[in-house]
């Protein structure tokens, strides 16, 4: 059977179980050639091949639904719900999304993109499914590292409470997106590390294929003698919390899991299932580091190189500068969600590992506990992608804020986030924070200016946020300097402003290069406090009664330019204003430089509205 | 030993144990009178009355650090911390806090007022201790309710993993704000209420009275054949995630606590306390019904009645309108975090209660729950005061919006929540919500309006958030019907627009007529689609050069006024804009009347603002 010729689920019915594993091995070639090709995340993927071809022989979807934790292992998924002939289109401009989309099939029941949703999601759909006299099955499959998440806590408190039929698929790598994180994991990387593991799976499939019934399987393991003590501490932690818990199945073997899933499927209770997989599973590069090969620019197939340089990204750059700094300063300490290492502080933490704290995929936790540390005199910076942290929203509010204590949020891949898509870009940041009392919210143009905002910070006593894309923007203009709260004038003209801020100034330096040429002249002002604003320079705009153009790379409403209109109005200024910016949707999927052409975001777009702005 | 006798915790040292039980008295009738005065949280604060004095024995505050978790259970903490002078002075404007201010107290280590957050905030103190190398003791006071909330765990998780020596007392009084909620609860209730437990807790007295050891009281309770096993789940779940584990011991039992915590307050490592109180101790109706006691108006000390009428509220409103609903409409379903009476939806929960999910405090769970259920077909509806609902930012935008599901936000407790303060009052959810694609804001201006509203909503395939106060909005004007996204003119007048929505329109409508005596002649326009705007009307304003006054009882950074702004902005219209509003601070605790006054937002103020901005 070639991969072409499944069109969805239904077309695995037949097949033996070589057929299956030759098939799996297509799919895992498939990947690893996309992947190569147009990046995306590869490690994830290549572990959960086998289990999703188990899933889909057991269950019968689109009816049956699954709802894939992050999304970040969907790929076989997409291959086997008849996308193959558009796979090669992943992660491109139109083309399938790396997460799943219910727009794009109906196989995919739920949207998925940030971690531990998924456990709240699926028993929302078997409640639906209860009180509509349903009976369709719904399945969460979810990563061991995804359960550092309190909302899974929540919702299995919940699942539990209320005995809500449904199957959770516990996908346990042995890592979190980064390192393993967290107590509970500690205790199950124990188990899978030591050697009796493996012999304990032979037995498991020994026992499954002799016998079909789960509770012997559970016995089976429960016999294992050695590793009773660490396989109960995850059992009683499910039990605990009212479910039926079967496992550890060996998440290589199809047979194995299919077995365990028809039998426990339509089960009238919550159960989990805890499924061990190899992250990377048939690539090599990918086996060996998995944390390399989460997420991949395009890479070289033959030796996993990647294409192109990686370079420096602006968040290296940050953790450069903080790790230099602790030396000095005692007070600075770090907090990261599971993303150290992309987020620049895998040095720090090699350095300072007593000053570091990975809480894993806990945004809400990381928040609070800077909070914390900086009410005991400490300098915390929490470094986090600007998407993810909108998951802490109220803790910035009533933690951070309302005590105005010191903490820095260094708010990576802030803008398009590119080829993720939607729940990746950082779009949504300077609304989120800039309404909070006492928060400063700073977007540097280039390294330099990074690094004084973190001086700045470490001068004053309350909050800040430092929004920064993963690119390092290059401007020509030396740096010359920040001061909170005064824009800087990177280029002079007398015909209107442009007041922009981070990687897009660049864009609009070019415009109002390109506009010099037909005649306009133009100030391109780096308004790196995008909040509060340098009041004294709009004054001094209105006083000319220049024309005013914001242009962010950052949704509109409730962005930077919707600040310029607010406090505008609010001080009796009345300069015109044209805002550039995303408009209010969600931004799906494709290279930063497509996107901001497809939304005027480029110098020719911007240069071109621009003058529409002036001559109006 | 008279209270007023205390000025500081070393003042509790000397006293005898007969002593320490007059003063709890004590400090319960100050706390009945007080609250009976001015209101506030008497359930929870009658309840950890002992466990307080207890904690003020054993620790040396404030050079140790205590973090309550939600702070409703501050109240004797305060009493004993010097602040008995000024305690009859609790929720009043400029008085007391009802909930820890560092603002207030060096005893006060850490603000809270949402629930979940001390853990996290705890562990920060804690590692900034380490780091500083100080030996000062950390202690977190959190409920058992509040563990419902997913940060409890990724903070555990945290705490357990890396070891931090901490305590943490958790206060179980057999249930949340509401009904007890969740799996582990239910455990634990089932201890609770067996015959047993009373027998148990002299068990531990006794052994503790002649055996000092911690570990000793362990095995003493481990002993207890009978409840070994429901103390087992929750002592396993504990020390699963790394921690030590005590209890439970008599939380109203000043000396056997005292002993405990003298015992392990300098471990070297993380350790619970498991405290067992009864909520409402002392006052009998609070002891009979805590969940009505929890948080009160002013009372009746004899008889516990509130004086005046307990009324309408706008939730309860609501609550009997989608109950009406619900027997004609099948997919209606409605989740609660932990206050489905304080809602309103205490009806509904009975009649429909396979409908109704009470997931506990646990609002990021909740949001992806209806998403989920959304999803599946069912309109369902979260019931959630406004400021908690911050906690579910990240759900509501990439669960909710981005799949654009019909889920229906009633956001209770908008604008000025009085008496609570900083945490409590709904400032920021204008701002909040409006930066979300797909997003709907809604404010009513009367009870008819919302059921408009409700209407509207289950007619069509998108999120709406209804934003509304406790209090029920009062205006003359007959409801004349809802339609999405078209103001409503409620005044007609010539000199200048207002533009408000909810219950701040009766103080503008006020304004108005005061105006025209004055020989102004001010439309009064009701703007209940609070986003997206009705451009329309903005149009045809600016068309005639109408100044525009928008009010809001919001925060003006990224509320209405600012959307006006922005979109006026946008769209190229550029009428005069004034914008009244809160500031850019957190707002205190004060009477609704009060802050209005101070805030220049009750109608004198709004007229004498409005005649400014006309004049000018």
């Amino acid at each position: 059977m070639k991969l072409s010729d499944i069109t969805s689920p239904a077309d695995l019915r037949g097949l033996s179980n070589q057929e299956l594993e030759a098939l799996a091995e297509d799919i895992r070639a498939a990947i690893i050639r996309t992947v190569a090709q147009n990046g995306g995340h590869l490690a994830s993927n290549l572990g959960v091949v086998e289990l999703t071809l188990a899933l889909h022989r057991a269950l019968d979807c689109p009816r049956d639904q699954i709802v894939f934790d992050v999304g970040h292992q969907c790929y076989a998924h997409k291959i086997l719900t008849g996308r193959y002939s558009r796979f090669s289109s992943l992660r491109t401009l139109d083309g399938l999304c790396g997460f799943p989309r219910r727009e794009e099939s109906e196989y995919d029941a739920y949207d998925t993109g940030h971690a531990s949703t998924a456990i709240s999601a699926a028993v929302g759909l078997a409640r639906a499914r209860d009180l509509a006299g349903g009976s369709q099955r719904v399945v969460a499959v979810v990563g061991d590292g995804a359960l550092t998440g309190g909302m899974c806590y929540e919702a299995l408190n919940d699942v539990g409470s209320r005995k809500t039929a449904m199957m959770i698929v516990l996908n346990d790598n042995g890592m979190s997106i980064s390192r393993n994180v967290g107590a509970l994991s500690a205790q199950l990387t124990r188990l899978r590390v030591s050697r009796g593991w493996l012999g304990m799976k032979k037995n498991i499939s020994g026992v499954l294929r002799r016998l079909p019934g789960g509770t012997v399987i559970h016995r089976a393991i429960q016999g294992t003698k050695n590793h009773l003590r660490s396989l109960l501490v995850r059992e009683r932690f499910f039990t605990a919390l009212g479910f039926r818990y079967f496992g550890p199945i060996d998440g290589h073997d199809i047979q194995a899991m299919e077995r365990v899933f028809l039998r426990l499927k339509d089960l009238d209770e919550p159960v989990v299932v805890h499924v061990a997989t190899r992250k990377g599973a048939g690539f090599s590069q990918a086996e060996e580091k998995p944390e390399k090969y989460h997420g991949v620019a395009p890479f070289i197939m033959d030796n996993g190189k990647t294409r192109g340089s990686d370079g420096p990204s602006m968040g290296k750059l940050a953790g450069t500068y903080v790790t230099e700094l602790a030396e000095k300063d005692p007070r600075i300490c770090v907090v990261t969600a599971a993303m150290t290492d992309s987020t620049g502080f895998g040095a720090f933490a090699r350095q300072y590992p007593q000053r570091l704290f990975d809480v894993g995929i806990a945004e809400e936790h990381a928040v609070t506990l800077c909070a914390g540390m900086a009410a005991g005199g400490m300098r915390p910076f929490a470094a986090i992608y600007e998407s993810f942290l909108q998951r802490a929203y109220d803790q910035i509010t009533e933690d951070v804020c309302l005590q105005k204590l010191p903490v820095c949020l260094l708010m990576d891949r802030a803008g398009l986030g590119g080829e993720d898509g939607a729940t990746h870009h950082g779009l949504f940041g300077v609304g989120m924070l800039r309404g909070i009392p006492h928060m400063t919210v700073l977007a540097p143009r280039c390294p330099e200016e990074t690094r004084g905002m973190i001086d700045w910070f470490l001068t004053q006593e309350g909050p800040a946020a430092i929004r920064y894309p993963r690119c390092v923007p290059e401007t020509e203009q030396p740096y010359a300097g920040f001061s909170l709260g005064r824009w800087e004038t990177l280029r002079a003209g007398k015909d209107g402003a442009i007041l922009a801020y981070s990687v897009i100034l660049t864009e609009c330096l070019a415009a109002a290069e390109m506009l010099e040429t037909n005649g306009l002249s133009l100030s391109v002002i780096n308004a790196s406090t995008v909040w509060p604003l340098d009041m004294d320079t709009l004054r001094r705009l209105d006083q000319k009664g220049t024309p005013v153009i914001t242009v962010e790379e950052h949704a509109l409403s409730c962005g930077f330019g919707s600040a310029v209109a607010e406090c505008c109005a609010r001080e009796g200024l009345r300069p015109p204003i044209r805002m550039l910016g995303l408009p209010n949707e969600f931004i799906p999927h494709g290279s930063r430089g497509e996107l901001l052409r497809r939304y005027g975001l480029d110098k020719e777009s911007i240069a071109r509205q621009v003058e529409g702005a002036i001559k109006k």
